[in-house]
């Protein structure tokens, strides 16, 4: 077998975590797998990185921002293949330019445009493990970059593709993918296997085992990965296009996201191009938007509509700027803010082909006597606003009702 | 004018000394010079990677160890680029491999074998500062490689030769070369010049400005260099190849060694092979020998001579275990060891044409009442073995004989 296995900054934050990695990557190399290591920086040397640019200046440019960060993961390399080298197993580190990866020259957050896997293949035909940097690459003329936060993820899986590789492990501090936070649900079970879209879904819902668009480069390129800890020997979770046997499943997972805000606009002007003009206002302001609600508002003479959606906690004050300067253009009533909001999502493929669903939601909500502020809903996904003192009452209700014990 | 500025460890020691280092480049960038920064990496850094490694594995690969030691000078580049754009100064780093910079495959000691200089011009004709990271280079394969103790001095030597630089400033914790270590004899005085041959013969012995091979490598390539503080404006020591009027001062400097240790064995019996076995079996020993002096042994009635030599302290042990593993074999008298002893030497180019130099530095130790354990000459250094206990009291006889204040 040929397996790509990635270790996170805190699965090598120290010489004897980077032997602790060297120790498991052993029992692999004894059974007779090929492997690819990916390591992260060491944890908090990145961001000791960043405070001594910062300490040069507030903002230093993203060209040599990547140069100094490449050396986090550069360093890890090389200890790691020492390690290996300990326990008499032929290791060689490669950086990412090393390792044939060639990025476009967007720095801090370059897109990965081509793996050249010759030189790994020929180091593990001479018997070697390969070490590769995650997080890093290198343009076409030679400059360094790095591909942001979650890059390292991004390394294994794109290696994973590049190489055919017959198994891609993501090792981290959890045991996997679990059906709801275990620290606010405690009946929340590791799930075996989850679908690529189930995990986008609960990956931008806060659960946030990876970044979204690792999980969307393996759905790209079919690559099965797993989720597992790297702090025992249990297996993790399967992540993996969605196959039949899924649908049986209605609800995969449950997620509450206490991050985000609400702003309603009471009694907007019903025309056209109203919704355009804010929104578009809101994107300008660099404010990401994630649920959006418009619904006819009563109690008014006029046509007109109420309108809320959410954004980031911390971009609330911001976004509350942008409306209050649209007030004389757009005459909307009045606005209503609040950072006061959870919103709780269910998400599973088999939503799809099961009705009632939403119906079973809102009754569990509703027996609990928790208002529902928000509704939002995909093929795979319903989301609602709750009050967020209430949150975690509505999250293990809802857990119970869908995924009992 | 093409300007390669070099600082050490303790010049880029933290964020503050960086801008300090910044600033200097910003003076010279003003009056529209281009400028090559060569930086080590920040003090310390260097040893605490190598702790990293070893605490992993006593003896780490050397090809691992350059990948981790890389990291200290590329962090280095990065923060002094920053530095400079701090200033308002447009600024690029490259790390050696980026910098054309191609050494032999020989891992923690590797030799530079060419440089492309060609991205580094047109950087600069861009209106950039170039920022090179000392130390390191790549194979023609790709490999990291780093060149050993003194290696950032020899990247910006190298550099000044491959860019024809006009002028190359090694800056350093001192003001430049001294007639004689300024702690021990008060009265020494900075040199404005020295030449290549005279800064190799201080370089070796015991007046650690810089490492002897990147003396050789400006020397071969009749770079011209300045030995200067980054504390301070003064202007340093020029060292570039011997001038005719250089030839006027018969001794430019003085130097004291109490790092060598002296054994002796006497009456070897006088016979051809002898000496050329003793010093094969040392040699095998990895013992480098500095003085040898052979003489006439009396109070012998075969044909018999002494034989004395020294060595570095630390390796004192080893070279007597040698010795009397040939007891047998060579059947020599006893064997004498001590490492009591100080090497004072006097070096300067003029010697070449003044006689009477040799004679004036025995009178001048015997008016001080001091016994010459050995003498050892070059064709621009004469050397001299004390007592340990009377070599600073010789030493300063010496340059007051010599360089009167």
């Amino acid at each position: 077998m040929l397996i790509v296995q990635k270790y996170g900054g805190t699965s090598v934050g120290n010489t004897d975590r980077i032997k602790n990695v060297a120790s498991r990557v052993a029992k692999y190399h004894a059974k007779g797998d090929k492997i690819v290591v990916v390591v992260s920086a060491m944890s908090g040397v990145t961001d000791n990185l960043i405070k001594l640019a910062k300490d040069i200046m507030p903002l230093p440019s993203e060209r040599e921002l990547d140069v100094l960060l490449a050396t986090g993961e550069q360093t890890t390399i090389a200890l790691t293949a020492i390690a290996l080298h300990a326990l008499g197993i032929p290791a060689v580190s490669m950086t990412g330019a090393q390792a044939g990866i060639v990025t476009d020259g967007v720095h801090t957050k370059a897109k990965i445009q081509n793996i050249s896997p010759k030189r790994i293949h020929d180091l593990m035909n001479q018997g070697n493990v390969v070490i590769v940097a995650g997080f890093q690459g290198q343009t076409i003329e030679g400059q360094i970059t790095t591909l942001g936060r979650g890059g390292s993820d991004l390394t294994a899986i794109a290696l994973a593709a590049a190489l055919k590789a017959d198994l891609c492990q993501i090792y981290t501090d959890v045991d996997g993918v679990y059906t709801a936070d275990p620290r606010i649900v405690s009946s929340a079970r590791k799930l075996d296997e989850i679908s690529y879209d189930e995990m986008l879904e609960l990956a931008s819902l806060g659960a946030k085992v990876m970044q979204s668009r690792s999980v969307e480069f393996a759905k790209k390129f079919g690559v099965v990965f797993e989720v597992r800890s790297s702090l025992n020997e249990n297996p993790g979770t399967i992540v993996k296009e969605e196959t039949k046997s899924m649908e049986g499943i209605v609800v995969r997972g449950v997620s509450l996201d206490k991050n985000q805000a609400k702003v309603t606009l009471v009694a907007v002007p019903d025309k056209p191009g109203v919704a355009a003009r804010i929104f578009k206002a809101i994107g300008d302001a660099n404010i990401n938007v994630d649920m959006i609600v418009q619904n006819i508002s009563h109690g008014s003479g006029k046509p007109a509509t109420d309108l809320s959606f959410t954004v980031d906690k911390p971009d609330l004050l911001k976004a509350q700027k942008v409306i209050d300067g649209l007030k004389k253009e757009i005459g909307y009533g009045e606005v209503i803010a609040t950072d006061n909001i959870g919103k709780l999502s269910i998400v599973g493929v088999g939503m799809k082909s099961h009705s009632g669903v939403a119906g079973k939601m809102f009754e569990t909500l509703a027996r609990e006597g928790i208002n529902i502020d928000m509704i939002s809903t995909s093929e795979i996904k319903i989301s609602v606003v709750v009050d967020l003192a209430r949150g975690e009452q509505a999250m293990k209700a809802v857990h119970a009702a869908f995924l009992p014990a």
